[in-house]
């Protein structure tokens, strides 16, 4: 059993919060949020303690630290965790700065930091069944990638402001699927984007709409297409093109319920929220973090939140120029 | 090449004339129809000529008839046409009694008429399909089937009254599946059937709905699923439980269009009309048609008439007593 | 907050145990079972104490017992509670005995009892969400169902062997559900039932395939097909033809992973056990416990229990005399 | 009723002599190939004559010519015949040279020229419901579009050199295909492209694989994904994400039979073949073609096959170059 603390009592964090709580290796023992009464709630709901952030790095009985707070910590939270020796499992991204994320790796200790870096699709059942098929290699070695990852309505205009940017704040989980999925890194990014979603958000220098294509190495290519908005539910499939066939993890619908009439067959809506889409994902993690907490290495690191970053400055380079950029590990 | 002369210039024996136009080894030689300017009108338009039926009977240039007159003249114009040394294809069903069907069977020479019945499903490439896989045994032995039925909407009530009954016009289909799915014949059958579509149909003594219970010799259990009205299309599928796993035929779609919004997905419309739906299957047995004129046994013959239609009667007898009922062929 | 004890820390008892300690108004007290390390075992996994019956039963702080003892003491436990006031959710089936089940309606207060059986399909969101929208008659009126339900694998010949019989242990579910669906009661029923999947199950005098026919007295038919053993997982679908169109529940798949090749595409399997299929289901039984535990009304009560079990009593008559049996409530 | 002749019996041509055969309003009178005995064979399959194309474009009682030659004589033939005064019905692509074709403009009379350009997938029947939604509305404006074309196995490398390169042979399908869906000419074209199916693709200078996007002057954008070889048939799929939702055209399956077993369900196989897949958009070519002898307007003419031809020159610049190309119509 190994006492964790939650930093940050918002959405995300209460999540968290909850999945540790029925993690049978984990004692859920603090909540931190500088808004005490949203951490009292939290740590009410959950029968963990409120504490401050200092007292939860040098509490010696603490040995992890989940960092939940908003994006301008993560990079801050990690690094104060990481030096009071304790495993953290940090939220994506790690920071919106590819710059200072980069000069930050060296307190970080490389790669060798017990740093979980919470991409949670790595951690869907779907997506992991899909990315073993590529790797059992009966389909033949994997050629292109297809990534549709559309959202269902956009985020408030606020949110879109200190977002850091559709590429870092929403396409950021592609760019790791792509890298899980292809097994290498991608060495060339080009993206078209625009905003039609909402003049909001074109007016805030930021895009809603895009399609881009990476090519990796070995020559493989993969088109991530985006929308802030499909109407129709979260969309999130993944067709992976091989030499023998084609591999695919396809939409979680909201039930299992159809209803045939004269105009055709109505199936269920598209699950519509990502805190539904993904539950099993964050229980998922929270599972993995037990594990780290146990002497296991973490399966996403520091180094895959620069490598996602990184692609996300280059694609907004190549969006900005309009031709195909080199990304910079 | 071989000429024959189809009888009957209505819906069925247009689509037949068409397909034995199309056939490179059948030449349509004559339309036969006692209403002659429906006669004269198909015969312009498939380019052949108009004759009487005992012409055509006489005429040894004739090898083939096709019988898609009304059904109370299918049993005496087959019988002709058999002894006329003609090679038939006969539309179902047989006749609707079966006691004068029975009886008619000697002159038929049993077994040995070249006597197609034209049980189209039969020709439907799926169900052979379906057929073929289950003969293959890869799926261990058949146990249990399941026929579902239901037409998009009940045909006219002056065609109801003169239809012979659901079981006879219908199910007859469905009971000629069960046969040659199951590969034996069922010896008990029971009943249940109503009338909630129209209540014409039930004034006029018949049913337009019905669960059907069919058991062979040998245990196994065959469902019936029969509806005059859909709402939804026509609606032709069949599951076949088998020891190691189940094999199914769906439904044919009118096209491969959906729509996503937020209430689901929307797929498009079943196929409505028996003649869409099994358009390839009327093709397959004018093909049929000319093997047997080549000198191929028919497929499906006048047992298998009598077999249907003996199985129907023995149903109408359940749904009237309430219990289940041996089948006597 | 509502203190609770579950009898039985069997199979069944581990996942009640799970979801009563997840709810957020209810305390897991004791654990009883007559097995003392079992009772032990969950109570540690839980938080729970260990007690015996009687003592929970004198003990006011408990106001609910989860009944999840073996089958045979059902009926005895659920009367001891109700007479010691306390709130009951009791397994299904009531007991094996229709006589002594209607024998003990009168200890149970009729009605008025706070007794909540647990049919767990019931409580399932797909088959939740198809009850509502044939009752929503936007579809027309319901004229009849189709209710398929087959499981994996037979269970264990000893298991057979204690059961009831196939009708009471397994098509009981469906028998609840077909009274749910149509709402009305079956006035009747036909069942063709056999033995194929296992010699032993029929050396044991019981059934493992069936196809089952119900009407209300409305006229409504409802088919059942049930099997021991699928092959292919869990197979649990229900379709209601309605006056306007087809309203269906399907089957839930293990993941949406598929795999094109030159074959075809291979789909995920089903899921293959009923503890994943339903694991929502048993969690939203404990919410609706709660709710009782609040003060609401049972939705599945003891009247319920009798009714499933007369009609699979009427089942097995109708088996064995190869007809129609009226079904006496 | 309308004398044509068709020009060309190879693959092709069969299959347009065999569609004017069919169709009641026009009269196939001539087969004209240079190869006099695979003239002959097909003259004799349809029962039309065998002549020569000088005699042809001087028999004032032919009004149609069907130019399904060799690529490399599409353009001279189709001049020759529209200056003889005949309505013409051309295979794709008008040219593999686009300075050649814009040239020979002026010959055809602009756009006023009776040509018929015989892109056939804008005659598939899902592909016109699936435009027809689009254009509707019903789902708002569309926002991007993704074209899925992948061959099931790439042709032979003689071909291959001869082709024009993949761009010019295959993609300006999905070039027309875009151009009709979207509305308007894309003005940009970026292409990544590679050759993985076969190094002797790649060796003859071509590519095999590739992710095309093409930008509207509007801003819409398309994904236009292609290979050679899918390993899984012949897959061909339309998405047109909209403001409101998305609409989708799938693939077309050999048949409608699953098997379903322990590892999952499997599906039938895509259709293998563009000639299965698009049998029907043929047969539709063809009755538009009589259209046209009647007096219509050609829905796809000359100026849609210099646009094709245009994108595809730039998507070679661009893939050559590795950056986005603004197409010059």
């Amino acid at each position: 059993m190994h006492n964790i603390a939650v930093i940050g009592a918002g959405r995300i964090g209460r999540i968290h919060a909850g999945n540790a709580n029925s993690d049978p290796r984990i004692v859920l023992k603090y909540i931190v949020d500088p808004e005490v009464s949203a951490a009292e709630q939290l740590a009410a709901a959950t029968g963990a303690g409120v504490a401050k952030l200092a007292d939860v790095l040098v509490d010696s009985s603490v040995k992890g630290i989940v960092v939940a707070s908003s994006t301008d910590t993560h990079l801050e939270f990690s690094m104060a965790a990481i030096k009071a020796g304790k495993a953290v499992f940090c939220e994506k991204p790690l920071d919106l700065d590819l710059q200072k994320a980069r000069a930050a790796a060296s307190s970080f200790g490389a790669d060798s930091a017990r740093l979980f870096l919470g991409f949670n699709r790595r951690f869907d059942s779907n997506f992991q069944e899909l990315h073993e098929l590529i790797g059992s290699g009966q389909m033949g070695a994997l050629e292109t990638l297809h990534i549709i990852s559309h959202d269902p309505s956009p985020p408030p205009i606020d949110y879109v402001r200190i977002s850091g940017g559709m590429f870092k704040d929403m396409t950021i989980h592609d760019f790791d699927m792509a890298r899980w999925m292809l097994g290498e890194d991608p060495v060339e990014v080009y993206a078209a984007a625009t905003s039609v979603v909402d003049p909001a958000i074109g007016e805030a220098g930021d895009v809603d709409t895009a399609k881009l294509l990476l090519r990796t190495g070995s020559g493989k290519i993969c088109v991530i297409s985006n929308s802030r908005r499909s109407g129709y539910g979260y969309d999130q499939r993944i067709e992976a093109f091989c030499a023998k066939g084609l591999l695919r993890a396809g939409n979680v619908y909201s039930s299992t319920v159809e209803a045939w009439s004269e105009g055709g067959s109505q199936s269920a809506a598209l699950q519509n929220f990502f805190l539904d889409r993904y539950a099993g994902a964050y229980r998922s993690e929270m599972t993995h973090f037990a594990d780290i907490l146990d002497g296991a290495q973490p399966l996403v690191g520091y180094h895959d939140g620069i490598a996602a970053l990184a692609i996300a400055e280059a694609a907004l380079e190549s969006h900005l120029r309009s031709e195909a950029v080199p990304i910079c590990y």
